[in-house]
């Protein structure tokens, strides 16, 4: 282990415990931040301070955001009979990014996973039942989890408790990517293709 | 570009001014960030604050400590006769984690880099020197620059600067590493390894 001065090591140890930072990363990090401005230096911690204060959870989509409802919940341009659901506010962003999707959202925080001890209270899904049987106007929900295991038990489960309400669910379809090679996809991927085939002759 | 309610962008802004975090990576972090106990989160900027406050130049060797003269400097145990010239205090860790070299440092912050407008005021020579002509018993001094342009450039100026003073300068080897294959060697490297060539019969 490298020899640092107390307080450079305890930056060097807070920093490579944030996600994907290393240890090499973390001291490049820690002179950089030693060698910063005392500007840009209380900016930065600032910065955190104040994130960590003023987010919090949308009260409709819980999503994070600074003001209560979110920018898509009191959008007026907004479809509102469609709701996608989403593991990640950071999904919600990537959807955003495409400029195609003019629905609500609805993040869960998460996705069942068993090995992680994660359930349906450690996500969003009471919110959304509630949310879903005080807004009429909804019709459909469009489950946009990953496809993973976990991201497909939580579509299903969703699919299975929503149905009865005579509530749309849809789920974004899986298959080969734009631009891809058959040769180098995966068998999932090409199984799920193969499954999901669409008919050009039908319209 | 993702939309973030502004304290959450403000954030993301500020951790991708640090060295090596692109965009993905910084909004991996503020998410992290904003999950994290009040604990941790406060840890984080503390070690931040604490780093920035306590951490200063040791007055003898210019490395980055908390105490002054630093851990090397104080450390009775070291040759005295010896002053490794580094360019970073990362360098000082990385040689004090061999275990092998046990003289003192002597730290430039920088090398002179006319590109980068970086001449000899940017580094600490000239505390260097008045520490060589104040401490008679200091007989030798290891130019540890980088092999770049810049570091070599530095070493041969030091050299010119020191010689005069009847200190012995020396600068380490280069050449080809340990356990390479010549096959995978670049030309600059062989041909200092080839220039620096050893005497395997001598005595």
């Amino acid at each position: 282990m490298a020899r640092y001065s107390p307080s450079i090591q305890q930056l060097i140890v807070q920093l490579s415990e944030l996600p994907g930072i290393g240890k090499k990363s973390a001291q490049r990090m820690a002179f950089h931040i030693l060698a910063m401005e005392d500007e840009k230096a209380r900016a930065l911690t600032e910065s955190i301070d104040n994130a960590r204060k003023l987010v919090k959870r949308c009260s409709v989509c819980q999503n994070l955001t600074d003001s209560d409802p979110c920018y898509v919940c009191s959008d007026g341009m907004r479809d509102k009979t469609t709701v996608m659901v989403v593991e990640t506010p950071q999904d919600v962003s990537t959807f955003e990014r495409m400029h195609e999707y003019k629905g609500l959202y609805h993040v869960l925080h998460g996705v069942f996973d068993p090995l992680k001890h994660k359930s349906i209270g450690d996500t969003t899904i009471t919110q959304l039942v509630s949310r879903l049987s005080s807004h009429s106007e909804i019709k459909e929900v469009i489950v946009a989890t990953n496809q993973t295991a976990e991201g497909n038990a939580t579509a299903l489960y969703l699919a299975r408790l929503i149905a009865p309400s005579g509530i749309k669910v849809t789920r974004l379809a899986s298959g080969l990517p734009m631009g891809s090679d058959i040769e180098y996809a995966d068998d999932l991927t090409l199984a799920s293709a193969l499954r999901g085939r669409v008919d050009l002759t039908e319209n």
